[in-house]
């Protein structure tokens, strides 16, 4: 393998000292970019772009043509575990993912596989693979999946869900069926992310999209018990390098302090929670990632460099902190908004790095 | 005016001692109830309901007789004041509240009145004297609005929204104007709570449903400003009697320690924010009012009440504890579930209170 280039993001990731804040953004690769959304045209659906490794590779690779990222993230769904355990995804228009199958019983959950992830999940890894070769040692590139508590909620209810009224459902009312579930599910991504590290992935990221809606007991019980199971799990580099891990709980803002403990280098950070306070409650355990909100891209580039000078001068001097949003960027941001964001972030942060 | 027979709900707004902890439910009128779905069909429309006080009385009164709950709260809608300064609130089937129109420019803005309660709203008062009067002093009466952040996304996006692009748009782009919508709004809210306090409403609630997707800093200057302003603003009693007041904003227990300083007697949780860790924030300074996850009621009656175990105990001893929902109920609960939790409050609190 070449050897990298610019390895800011892994460095601010360990607290090492650095000359600037990394910069990346959650969705980068994705439909805010004509390019993106050509590929995705030519590919016929949004399935077949995520299991196809050349198409994987040419949208994770658009974003960095254009803007000055010091980060790649795989082009994926987070959903690609259940689908490897058999429960068939599928996208309808406007409709967010679904499942053919969705699991209602101890049968159900009993009969689902741990999928191997150099079988069904063959197209991620090599989509890895080649990213990594092709990136030419640039910069990092970033494996991620869902966490279990996630990957749990849309296996149950079959998609998107507003009040999670099955899964919490399962929870309350079958614990212990739930965890067997959950379990079940750390096992998967625990392989899976492993399988993404052997292949070249330089740090992972696990998402908990919907751990922000349960109950403080809940969480801890439900989602950061499971986290804390993966990492433990995680793997060195194929060549004993370190591979440094986030942890982004959109909504957990108020547990920081415990998530700190599931033992991940850095937590991700909603555009809700103060990245000051943050630092000060995570104290030098953990670095930060975020945390501007989403919605800031649509304002003019003169709006965005300021609210871009807020959150460097929030987190303030010193190592530990990866620039990007607090969630998904979105889909009708205009590009030339995202290199102000870059930009600004090229151009402040070496101030706090002196 | 009758004596308040039952005062358990004002007394531990004030954290005074009782000697069971009292409890309501958001959306306790509504439409789990069967009785509430008859009224509803027979008004013709929710908007018809919300206008007729007769029939506002009526649904309002309909879950004390069911339940033992200790307060009633006004039946309205929200945006009962963005109507009333002529943006046409209507409801299409299963699309939420939306209005004809919206506001798009300063001189929208500097067009919109300060509506009268007496004149616009004078339905609303009207049921807040019937609804008083036809509780002879059983329990207490709440009255309500939504806060001004939570109108402005609504008057600016035309209905609801989810990533509120456009009213985010006006605040990032046009702070000043979006001032002056809040104020405008702030100023009318404080003589909407005013006349519902004359009219016999014994505390107050302010809903701030949507402060929760603002990053912390702008939370404080578009939403918690104009929250602390109202306060400043409300009246005592007819008889110069204190009315407690209640600030909730969904998804604000990162903010509770700056929250208090809007001056409120009690501050609603919701589900996410733990109760025990959010009493030792803030202190003897504020009640607190929640804080169970509404999804629970789905669970059987003994997970019900378990649950309820688990929120009382995390509490725990002496007044300042208002058993609610940490959200609005859902539609589609059981009433028997709602029987099972009010039930459990009784049973259980009492030894919370020795």
């Amino acid at each position: 393998m070449t050897a990298l280039k610019n390895d800011i993001f892994l460095r601010a990731l360990l607290k090492q000292p650095i000359d600037r804040t990394p910069v990346w953004m959650m969705r980068q690769a994705g439909r805010y970019l004509p390019e993106y959304r050509q590929v995705r045209e030519q590919a016929g659906s949004f399935l077949n772009l995520c299991t196809n490794p050349e198409l994987a590779c040419e949208v994770t690779l658009q974003p960095l043509r254009r803007f000055k990222f010091d980060a790649a993230i795989l082009f994926s769904d987070i959903l690609t575990i259940p689908d490897a355990m058999g429960l068939g995804l599928y996208f309808s228009e406007g409709e967010g993912p679904q499942f053919k199958k969705t699991i209602k019983t101890a049968a159900d959950i009993h009969a689902l596989p741990i999928p191997d992830p150099h079988s069904e999940l063959k197209y991620v890894v090599d989509a890895v693979s080649l990213i990594r070769k092709s990136l030419e040692g640039s910069v990092p590139l970033i494996g991620f999946s869902g966490s279990p508590w996630t990957l749990a909620t849309y296996m149950v209810e079959g998609g998107s869900s507003k009040s999670f009224q099955k899964v919490k459902g399962l929870m309350f009312e079958q614990p212990i069926l739930m965890h067997a579930l959950l379990d079940k599910l750390a096992q998967s991504v625990a392989a899976y992310l492993n399988a993404q590290i052997a292949a070249g992935a330089q740090a992972v990221m696990l998402f908990d999209t919907w751990g922000g809606m349960l109950s403080t007991e809940d969480y801890n019980e439900f989602s950061l018990y499971y986290a804390k199971q993966i990492k433990s799990l995680l793997n060195d580099g194929p060549n004993g390098e370190k591979i440094p891990s986030i942890l982004f709980t959109k909504g957990g803002g108020l547990w920081l302090e415990t998530m700190v403990d599931a033992g991940y280098d850095a937590l991700g950070l909603d555009w809700q929670t103060d990245i000051h306070n943050a630092r000060s409650r995570v104290g030098d355990k953990v670095a930060l990632q975020g945390n501007m909100d989403p919605v800031t891209l649509y304002a003019n580039p003169e709006v965005i460099t300021e609210k871009v000078k807020i959150v460097l001068e929030k987190y303030g001097k010193g190592s530990g902190h990866v620039f990007n949003l607090g969630h998904g960027i979105l889909p009708d941001i205009n590009p030339d908004h995202v290199k102000a964001m870059v930009d600004a972030v090229h151009t402040y942060s070496p101030a706090y790095h002196q």
